[in-house]
């Protein structure tokens, strides 16, 4: 567990730097992060590079023990270069190019821009790729966009081509001979700039992009393993949900995965927040980073308050729970000048710090005692939850009721997990399964044959697998409509189908094996087509379709089962349901009930198993525990119970792990 | 009374067309519309026609029995042609080309693309202009958009030259010396396109569009008449209350009008719905099409719920009562890709009928049923309410107050009539009105000398017109307001003028013959300049200029009566009031009072005098009838009353007439 | 006090034109403003001027003894010139160019447009420039906008070169190696049309906008200054708060300043647009004129009521309580065609007078009345709110709490004023201050030497100085941060700092001196850093961090006292504290404390002290009277108190200035 800070001493005059470095070792930070941003400095003009300041400020750095991450400046090309070679300004959708005096105005897909981005990458590279204290690259930063131009649209062509062979190929899987959009020369293919294009067409230009993003990253990334030494990762900032482009096939290029973590308006909500972390988890399946955190407030929210006194270091463990590795703030001290004046830091304008810096300073502190305990656990996990990128491309091209939103979907199965203390990964539904005792595919959208015979396989082995509502819909190479009901290929085992999906515009009621509740949203009827099929859920008199029919079967599939869920349904009913798939699935919490408000991460590994319990609300609570803990921090055994503080964390284990650190 | 679907067989391998057809006639469905949008397959390469396959699936339908109507694909150009002839996409209000793969990308203005519509429709004219089974013709689909390009602007300063003959009238008409507009070349003249141009410009742009799209349509008129024998029938699906152009002009080339029904979200409304419905009967003044309507759901609204159990039908009987000949969904079946995979249709993905296909087979059935005791019939009614797009152009281009949505006026009239069981017609100013004994004009805008004198005339030969607010206020010709008080050439046979009018903030309080009511949106300071003037209405105390003012005027004259409304009334006072004008127009419903959520629907013709009763509620209700009706569906003989089951219909007419089919 | 109207001569036959001069005078208009968007009838073609029709209306309207403003014509260039010369047409923030047929379509750095602006406004100054009737000149009108293209970014370029001289002292003050934005050649800055640039490039833009439509302006005062006499004085009507440029900075090359005055929906909110009259006042320090107000309704607005019966004198007469010399109606008819038909006017599309003409006639009766008990005297103020336009962009660049509006923050200080009776005078931050026992800086943001040495010298001889949340944070040249906590150059002098400034999302209690209110939007935790420093307010519990510290402090400094008051307090609580800040000023209120909805205008001069009282309710009031007084409309002498009748106006003064008129 490490603190870090995002650190640009090419803001400052140099005399400043070594205060900046004695401040945040005094902070407990042992982590800078550099050179993002920096081009314009670190290359003055096309070709002139100019890496000593930077590596007088790394020296400084880890003379005082610190660590390193260097970051490419690839998100923010200097005005020499966009003069000279307008061509690498990005085209917006608007058809207007980018202009300088922001950042992230460059072209990904521009040979010319990639070939300074390798030459800076490089550089950078052979001059730090051997530093002993350097521990990893990042890749630009929050990939975000890309261009509209010609040479993008030569590529996306070039992309269909490979893909589909044929246009005779192209226009089938489209059915373009819908409104007259057949195809009759490659040159033809647009971007989807237009509202309503073809679904296959959308879907595509996602795959596309993921795959652009992809080859501008590959190209930084030979250029830096040129000279860097292997045990430099290289890794890329995400951003939580986002989802311009499929995360986890840019992951497969880099060593671990990040994250920048930020609120916004408003304060942490845990459960959401938790899943985010999760899910970049889930990109590797392994300890993430978190490469950017708010320290206090942002400057882009609508309002920018600041986190409670206390809720910065909540949310630090909060991290650490669901397998971060760094945390690092952004940023040290804000520039006097430039767009991110109002944002959070930890030394103010005047160069002294700010009231935050105390708690930073104490969180750092914790880090420290407690790194030798967590080191080498990971959150662990019986339950998963499939993600993946096209489905929620595929559904947000086509929501058909305008509320059913994805990551909402998701969470809505998630959040009732967490507060039963369930640790819960977020995988892409390839992920090996074996390990899990429960499923959940909140809305399996997409489906191909290797998708459902891996999901098949799991349920016959003695997995519990649940598909949610509009499961089995579409194809998964063209986006088309599959020529059966739903859930597809998956329907002959579940011995059931639906009958037809509505979008609701009034909520219609549910009952069955547990208290009443609603549909709303979303509601398909689902028919039984085989003997030993059980209707958990049916719904009740609505709009005159549904009434009386079966809203939620399950059935024994080998050693296994397979369930299917056919509605959206409201908060406390979808709380039953999930409680009773995990006792269908013989799953046991690893807490009993906790108060509202209280988090609890178990991280496991080495044989040992740690909880980090949080108070995210601003009173005292207490907490039953499965047994006997120590706590961490403060070396007290806990019997029975420990009282947590408002907005405080508790680091417990057994006796014997704590008082004999690794 | 004929069922129909839109077919596309071109989304399909021609080995299914025999299931669908066979499937359609199953449901009783007896029509199908082909051939729109499928420009690319019609005519795959410049000149080259393909419409064998569109042949053979036109004898497979008619070989079944069915109609077939024919839609000329020109909605969606293919990509040959737009990419060897660019100026045939439209320019959009932002200045940009429209993009292939979607539609209604084309320049309507465009003599290119007019010559290549004219072959692509001549052709089709050609191969089925004298097949007996072919009874119709559908130019285009749903005229949405023009385009802003040079050759567009050209016809539109050609078209003010025509219209003006020097710019000396038209700086005159258009007092363009207010803000130096002055024009002193015809080249000078710009698209409406700045918010906020000049009132002539911009309601002459309008009246442009109209000729524009009317000339664009009769092209296509024009090459189909060369082959198509005169049985056959050429219309176009109008969008209901859509305004882009004057649907009346349109019309005058049309031998038929038709329109598409949607709901989109919530359910069907059937007091607005059926204003759509005799607005498109008035276009023609006869029976007309519902060339699409919604088999369950769409697929563009925010949330696509299905309509229940039932309405389905309740609709198409509700356009049955309101003069539709033909009921047609759109579609039969989704193709398996392209924008529309999730709008409802009659069969699923798996070529297997979806719940919705019974309602419309028992729909189908009853539409065979009574089509003898139908035929001939028409809604007939005493009470027509006046209509116009320049009306609604004028005011909308400065509604003065936000919410004066001259429809919404419209219907404030329109709803009150029918919950009162009248027939409503709703016409052109200009129509003949001698048949009816009230006359409406919610908003009669704009006038010229011609007009008040129809109106005039109408009213001394004993009719009944009542002048809502903001009428008479401009000159027709040119959208500059009358240098008389209004309501213009009309007030002196009022003996009462408009002092002022107001955009009301606040309600202002209404008193007089009936309860007591209020003002909103608008009012108008009405003074009576003659003696036999008698005030119905008079405004409480108010922003003190309205303050115990007349607020409606009522004066016999010659042997009608002229009455003026002068303020947007509340929903119960303009009941009352409407309530007041059909009894002093002599006129009687109908029916008696029916409960709220039946409607009763009148039609009459060849000495026959049918009701077509429904309930649009989901529960039982009971109508008390004038007289003994026997329902033609169940043959079942009503002495007094009759129940109508919930989302249930009848048609009923004199035993006779219904035991003695025609 | 001058009543007068907007008349546009051009928009009628000559042979209507003596009428509306008759029922003008009628109606006691004394003045008319003329000539402004007559371009295209001034000048029909190039350099052919057609001045004869204007000065056949001049001499009309002088020869029945009214006073004349002229208008340039330059906010709407005829059609002629924007055709030849297409680069006098503004270029939007899209890139696309405006079009001819509305106004202000032109581009005000245009060397192009300025030649042709100063020969148009030199011959109608060669012509009137001696008229003994003709009073002043108004150039252009409400100058609101300005282009994007190639001429504007290189004076844009230049400007900048001027100010910084070289590319490393602009890249310096910008902190352009934030995100590489350094500049390496000029011709790089861009506009600041991409969301989010720099703060330093943002803040520089709305200079050197200022300096553009100032040298537009100068062209046009220098062409006329050539003929005008010296005593027909030139302004420009400004739109209240409007912030497109620095107000005062214009008003230094005009005699007078001036505004247009229109309310849009609902009614006059006294102490609102008192402040606006006010700000108005600040720019030249004296009276001013409104050239433009409402005559009933405007047509631009959502709703476009009317003022109610009563309430256009009201605001005529509350006008003249904040110390305008001209109330000018826009307009005096409307054009039957043309974009603003519809705005109120007084007399209607018949030519005849419009109720409100009435009113209007009153006033102008006591106007005349009273005018010279009135002449000599202005408003007089003990009491100055600072305002700067730096200010206001740079919160408003960087809001960080989006309702940290800093005109509602300013009139959260002005309103509590107003209700109290005290006059406000609204002033830059460098005006002379020694003549105000108080002065509010609501949030003087950004701060150079200068203007905190002339506040200190202020406090230091006497003055008692108010600072509000967020001032003293950044540096006036560059809109840097500044590097020392706030109040910055203040924080000695105060004995006390902002250890940290919180945008809230919740609001935090705060008690102390007076009754317990709370802080919304804003607040700062003071500490304090000097023995003497009183303690006014204090935070209760709220985010953890302001828990308990100081929101107020004030301080005797000198012969004076600086307060600094670090929140945005609730309403009630803002009450309490400017009631302490009156006292602790030893300032009292003109009158006793008068009821909600009684205005209370002082105006002083020549030895007499005036009030104007507006009854602005709908009821009548009584209001107590400091002394004896008489109502100058009414001769009435009054005791003790006087009955304002529903929105009536008295003029009160001392009988014997009222009896003996000077």
């Amino acid at each position: 567990m490490i603190l870090g800070c995002a650190w640009y001493p090419e803001h400052w005059d140099e005399s400043r730097w070594a205060d900046d470095i004695r401040l945040m070792r005094e902070a407990n930070i042992s982590l800078v992060r550099v050179g993002e941003f920096a081009w314009s400095r670190l290359e003055p003009q096309d070709g002139q590079m100019a890496l000593d300041w930077l590596e007088r400020a790394v020296t400084l750095a880890t003379a005082q023990g610190m660590m390193v991450v260097l970051g490419t400046p690839t998100a923010a090309p200097p005005a020499w270069l966009t003069q000279a070679h307008p061509e690498v300004l990005a085209i917006r959708e608007d058809g207007r190019p980018e202009v300088h005096g922001a950042r992230g105005h460059f072209n990904p897909a521009s040979a010319t821009y990639r070939t300074y981005c390798a030459r800076i990458a490089g550089a950078l590279a052979e001059r730090f790729g051997k530093h002993p204290q350097v521990i990893g690259w990042q890749i630009d930063n929050e990939y975000n966009h890309v261009s509209y131009d010609a040479e993008t649209l030569a590529q996306w062509q070039a992309w269909l081509m490979a893909k589909y062979g044929t246009l005779d190929a192209l226009n089938s899987h489209w059915t373009t001979s819908y409104w007259s959009q057949e195809y009759t020369d490659w040159s033809q293919l647009p971007f989807p700039l237009r509202a309503g294009h073809n679904p296959g067409l959308t879907l595509d230009w996602k795959r596309f992009v993921t795959d652009l993003l992809r080859s501008y990253q590959k190209t930084q990334i030979d250029a830096i393993r040129q000279f860097a030494e292997p045990r430099q990762w290289i890794t890329h900032n995400f951003m939580g949900w986002f989802d311009l482009f499929d995360h986890y096939k840019l992951c497969e290029d880099l060593e671990i995965a990040s994250w920048d973590n930020y609120v916004g308006t408003g304060h942490l909500n845990y459960l959401s927040n938790g899943a985010a972390h999760d899910l970049t988890r889930g990109f590797k399946r392994r300890n993430f980073l978190v490469l950017e955190t708010q320290p206090g407030s942002v400057n882009w929210a609508g309002v920018n308050n600041a986190l409670d006194r206390g809720e910065v270091r909540c949310m630090a463990w909060h991290a650490v729970g669901h397998g971060a590795e760094v945390v690092s703030y952004w940023q040290w001290r804000s520039a006097l000048n430039g767009q991110e004046q109002y944002h959070g830091c930890l030394v103010a304008p005047d160069g002294n710090p700010r009231p935050l810096y105390e708690e930073v300073s104490k969180l750092g502190k914790e880090f420290t005692s407690v790194a030798k305990f967590l080191r080498g656990t990971t959150p662990a996990s019986e339950v998963a939850i499939l993600h993946s990128y096209d489905d929620r491309w595929a559904i947000n091209g086509q929501r058909f009721h305008k509320d059913f939103d994805p990551v909402e979907h998701l969470l809505s199965f998630y959040r009732p997990l967490r507060a039963m203390s369930f640790g819960v990964d977020i995988l892409h539904p390839s992920a090996p399964l074996s390990a899990y005792k429960l499923v959940i595919a909140p809305h399996l959208h997409l489906v191909d044959d290797e998708i459902s015979e891996h999901l098949l396989k799991y349920v016959e082995e003695g997995g519990h697998l649940m598909l949610g509502p509009r499961s089995g819909f579409k194809n998964a190479f063209d986006n088309a409509l599959l020529p059966v009901r739903q859930p597809g290929p998956l329907a002959w085992s579940l011995g059931a189908h639906v009958e037809e999906y509505y979008a609701l515009d009034t909520p219609v009621p549910v009952t069955g094996a547990w208290e009443d509740g609603e549909a709303t949203i979303w509601a398909e009827w689902l028919k039984v087509d085989a003997d030993n099929v059980e209707v958990k859920l049916r719904y009740g008199t609505g709009n005159g379709w549904l009434d009386e029919q079966p809203a939620m079967v399950t059935r024994k599939v080998g050693n296994g089962r397979l369930t299917y869920l056919a509605a959206w349904l409201d908060v406390p009913l979808t709380r039953r349901v999930v409680s009773w798939m995990t006792g269908a699935s013989r799953l046991a919490p690893p807490f009993g009930p906790v108060p509202e408000g209280v988090e609890v991460c178990r991280r496991v590994g080495g044989g040992r198993e740690l909880y980090i319990l949080i108070n995210h609300t601003d009173r005292p609570l207490q907490v039953e525990l499965p047994r006997a803990l120590q706590n961490a921090l403060t070396r007290t055994v806990h019997p029975q119970h420990i009282w947590l503080p408002a907005r405080d964390v508790a680091v417990m284990g057994a006796r014997v792990e704590i008082t004999t650190p690794v």
